[in-house]
């Protein structure tokens, strides 16, 4: 078997957010889909090691946050590469409550729901949700992950589905490699790494210089 | 409630495949993913009134092939508008078995999966697929949902879950418009259209001229 031939599927890049006692929780999610339309429901895999899935778990609902190519690329990392149990990921980050859920701003459309169904698997459980509220946030392009691959160079979290193992396809041999041991971001820019300002942060995750490591 | 909201979600276009009493069938799905990488699984979304549904609950196998954006999209016209209790999808389309399953030729990858779990809901229903067989088959970059849309002008197959009704964002009052009865394609070429030739056929599905109604 050829595992190469998933990469070809197609997804978009989410915020899935909800509550713990009253605190705002969430991470990236790749993998969500309309399943049916009227009523209207949403499926989306989460991760059983996740720290938000305990959380839909215990309320019963989530949202998705559609991220934008021009949402701040800042949230992937702060969403995708840290831990809810380690971190208070919305630190920082303004939401609004929509449809009983945080949404955080930066999105361009959200859709919150209630869980009504679901699938487990070894790894991962799939939720039904019914959609009790939806709307957009603003103009953008949907974030696809294809986009997040190639022009942001963002890696992927090891408990997402599609997690490949060593990702080399950027490799330079020629030159030093700085990777960003947050959130997975090659620095691949113009002006070698080592001359870059001390004030210099992660475009991806937003941490400083001293967390890229040469690889 | 915003519907417009779930537009926004991204997917893929894909060929979704299985037997019926020794003959290929399928349809197009757009709502695919990954679910689990270790053992690999796929959870497609198919409405119980496709004729791919019975036959995959029958078998207990599917197969998805990616289409790309280099595909013929005569494939989407012939799969995705057509029901196999009327025609036979595969005439004229050669395909291989791959992993036990018909895959036609003219995607960039395909994925055959043992059907190992299922969510139920009003229209549709989740497979989960462990994959069995998957591989590459040509080069070429996935065609998204949105290209189908913005770059083909496709339009979307009334069991789809992310039908939206009548859609009308490409009306121009100004020039009557020729709409294909079997696909749904809106003509927009440069030549009027009672000025194409005879034997012109439908770009998205490959119907005669006469398929078109004027709107």
């Amino acid at each position: 078997m050829n595992h190469s031939a998933l990469y070809n599927l197609s997804y978009g890049v989410y915020l899935c957010t909800t509550w713990e006692e009253g605190k705002p929780v969430g991470c990236v999610a790749n993998s969500a889909m309309q399943i049916t339309s009227d009523p209207a429901s949403v499926a989306v895999s989460i991760n059983k090691k996740n720290y938000t899935h305990a959380c839909i778990e215990k309320t019963g609902y989530f949202a998705i946050t559609v991220l934008a190519e021009q949402s701040d690329s800042k949230l992937i990392g702060r969403f995708g590469f840290c831990s809810g149990r380690e971190v208070d990921k919305f630190e920082g980050v303004p939401y609004a409550v929509r449809g009983k859920l945080p949404v955080p701003d930066g999105g361009m459309a959200f859709i919150s729901c209630k869980v009504t169904g679901r699938m487990e698997t070894a790894t991962h459980t799939v939720f039904l949700g019914e959609v009790i509220e939806a709307d957009n946030m603003q103009k953008g392009t949907p974030m696809t992950y294809a986009y997040y691959h190639k022009v942001l160079k963002g890696k992927t979290s090891a408990n997402a589905p599609t997690f490949r193992g060593e990702e080399t396809e950027n490799a330079e041999p020629e030159r030093a490699r700085y990777v960003c041991d947050v959130c997975g971001y090659e620095y691949d820019g113009e002006i070698p790494f080592e001359e870059l300002p001390d004030d210099w942060v992660c475009p991806l995750c937003g941490v400083g210089k001293e967390h890229f490591k040469k690889q």
